[in-house]
């Protein structure tokens, strides 16, 4: 099955903005045992988007995803490059009509006003032979062509509208006209932290690739803060993934082994602090937020998250946290005593059962020779038998603010599990 | 002049990473008057790499920027397949492993170890024919292929060491070997909220489009936020520059727009609260967070951004902000009221200049007939002549939970803009 996207817009091509859709259709497929070889960023010019779905015929790609180009504006170029190629016209379409006309209601708005509004694209009209497909996360209708057992499938660019036309209405169709090949296969994610691809490969575990080849694929992806190895084991059996996981166990890679499989680390934090019914709060000076930020994106997260203090000036880590001021003085807000008295004060403030902290220095300024940028303080508090028991530690970490941010967060947040998990 | 990027690594077309590659080059590119006409993401496969390599030259693009599979590992295929393409060996190349060296230097470790390690790529092997390029950001080395004024740059595919080697090696030597045409040419940012692209250019402003359009390309944007419409002046002078301004400022879209520039919403909010030297804190229910790691994403944020408070339950509310247990007995958390309490609590705590503060439902779960998941209830004090002044009001979003943060504090934000610009 020779699958390919194909994304439009300027906007991409000039840095506006990122590309979203390639990841989730490319993660969609791949959950499915299909594959993508290949995506093309096109601009909004007929000539090269004519090219484009010409090819897309010729060079046999039994199935074409296309994204963007369907709104109203001008900019939106994709009906018209798909008539142009196929040489077909533009006409009124009474089911686009219908599907447009829905789309409306639905969000609560008059398609009778837009259906007269001069739109540079009305969705009202198609190119002949492409039937119109059913939106139901926005207003444009999608479309769809068919030649000789052959698709395009196009959908707006917006992520949200893109991928539930795909997954609702366009894949069900392809399931049953083209003979997807059932292949189970399985992806098993071991995720490391603290050291590099080069030395885990070539230094700590030299045999440890070709031992997992024998699974199926393997990939070697270095994240923010570790590298994750991912097998991709073809006909996937219980005995194979034993067979794997005693391997893993026995390697020396195992010490720097965070988790094996999907989730990252806010959601297995929270799913750790749920099953052991465990209640959290933060105190954050250099992870500003983010800390609190990653675990709220997680739905569900208010059942154990109980909230959490910024406190970027000192003044408010002695106020709010009950830092003591001699403290600040004698070793500075960026120390283990000063994170270690953080988490407590944020234990004590929202009577949690365990709170984590970061004091660090995220840069671009602010380094010394003795803390540089990317150091990161970060402390602990917990209550067991009625006593609070709490700690800190120091670390040194590299990157640019946002990435420091970021490994930062992570790096609280391993301790934060690590705790859970010997609870 | 004709410029594409090959963005190589199966960890894109299996959806395991989003390519923050492309932005940035395509967005370095515009602002040197060139543009970037194709992107390909391919898979790791040398066949598939071989033919887009071969096409390069014969399709005459005069730079194919190239980023991915520089690596040490298996998977890496960049060199083999660039060797296989032009038919070209593999061998030791003495200034490759010079690079190589004076990498592990600057990264502190010891090139004698890895050197004798069995690498499958080794850095310091190259296709004959292709030269070596310093990597200021990493460890692998990357290469540059010249035929008859066509260029091949490779560079690795982690966003740091691709966009130093792009700009600081690639770019100032093709710049001095290719006559690039230096149009100035600059983009006009139009920032509005409020408003969908159909309302705006076919209800509001039906001449909008047309009168933008006289001055160059005109595109238009939806972001989370609201729609970002860009137009690129080619031979700007101020005299366009003003006669465009004019034109926006006697449309019907003015109130929609919160500004005319690139700074995103969180930097316009901290710069102006440094021009009028007012520090800030945040109170923060809904946006779990969200709020504070915007800001504290810039860098210097710290000279106004005192912290804020995540109160994620109730008693946090009560204890920590001193919102009235009564108000949220009587009319609950995400009201106008408690969002009120909450930046009044934030302000006297953190005895901040201003203080926002948001409460709402980001969904999915917890809405209701009467708040719905996206209602958004925010609140601001402020101190003025010694004496604070305060409010709050209520607005309804919609979007997935991750959306929904985001609008939530961006509305928040605007707010905040506009007391600060109101001072």
């Amino acid at each position: 099955m020779k699958i390919q996207l194909l994304v439009i817009g300027d906007e991409l091509l000039t840095g506006q903005i990122v590309d979203m859709n390639t990841k989730w259709l490319a993660n969609f497929l791949h959950e499915n045992s299909l594959e993508l070889e290949r995506v093309q960023i096109l601009p909004d010019k007929d000539f090269n988007l004519e090219v484009s779905f010409k090819k897309a015929i010729d060079e046999k790609y039994d199935i074409t995803f296309v994204t963007g180009g369907l709104g109203p504006t001008k900019d939106d170029r994709t009906k018209v490059a798909l008539a142009k190629a196929f040489g077909l016209k533009i006409v009124p379409n009474k089911e686009s009509e219908k599907v447009a006309a829905s789309n409306y209601l639905r969000a609560q708005r008059d398609w009778s006003l837009e259906k007269d509004a001069k739109h540079d694209n009305p969705y009202q009209f198609l190119p002949l032979e492409f039937r119109p497909i059913n939106n139901p996360g926005g207003l444009a209708p999608g479309i769809l062509y068919e030649k000789e057992n052959q698709f395009i499938c196009c959908a707006p660019g917006v992520p949200s509208e893109f991928q539930k036309m795909v997954s609702d209405e366009f894949f069900p169709e392809l399931t049953t006209k083209l003979n997807f090949d059932k292949t189970k296969s399985e992806k098993i994610r071991i995720r490391t932290f603290g050291i590099p691809e080069e030395k885990i490969f070539y230094e700590l575990c030299p045999t440890l690739w070709p031992d997992l080849e024998q699974f199926g694929k393997v990939s070697s992806l270095p994240r923010v803060f570790g590298v994750d190895i991912v097998v991709t084991i073809e006909n996937t059996t219980n005995e194979k993934k034993n067979l794997l996981y005693k391997i893993i166990n026995e390697s020396l890679l195992l010490n720097h082994i965070w988790h094996i499989g999907e989730d990252e680390l806010p959601e297995l934090f929270l799913k750790k602090a749920q099953e052991k019914n465990l209640n959290f709060s933060f105190a954050e000076s250099c992870t500003g937020g983010l800390l609190s930020s990653l675990i709220t994106d997680i739905s569900g997260s208010s059942s154990h998250f109980l909230g959490g203090m910024v406190t970027y000036i000192n003044e408010a880590k002695v106020n709010l946290l009950g830092v003591q001021k001699s403290t600040l003085e004698l070793v500075g807000a960026v120390s283990v005593e000063t994170a270690e008295q953080m988490a407590i004060g944020s234990l004590k403030a929202y009577n949690s059962d365990m709170a984590l902290s970061t004091s660090g220095i995220a840069g671009p300024s602010g380094g010394t020779k003795e803390k540089p940028v990317g150091t990161l303080s970060f402390g602990w508090a917990y209550r067991k038998n009625g006593e609070i028991i709490s700690g800190a530690d120091i670390q040194y970490f590299r990157g640019d603010r946002l990435k420091l941010k970021t490994r930062f967060a992570f790096c609280c947040l391993k301790k934060g599990l690590d705790i859970i998990e010997a609870f």
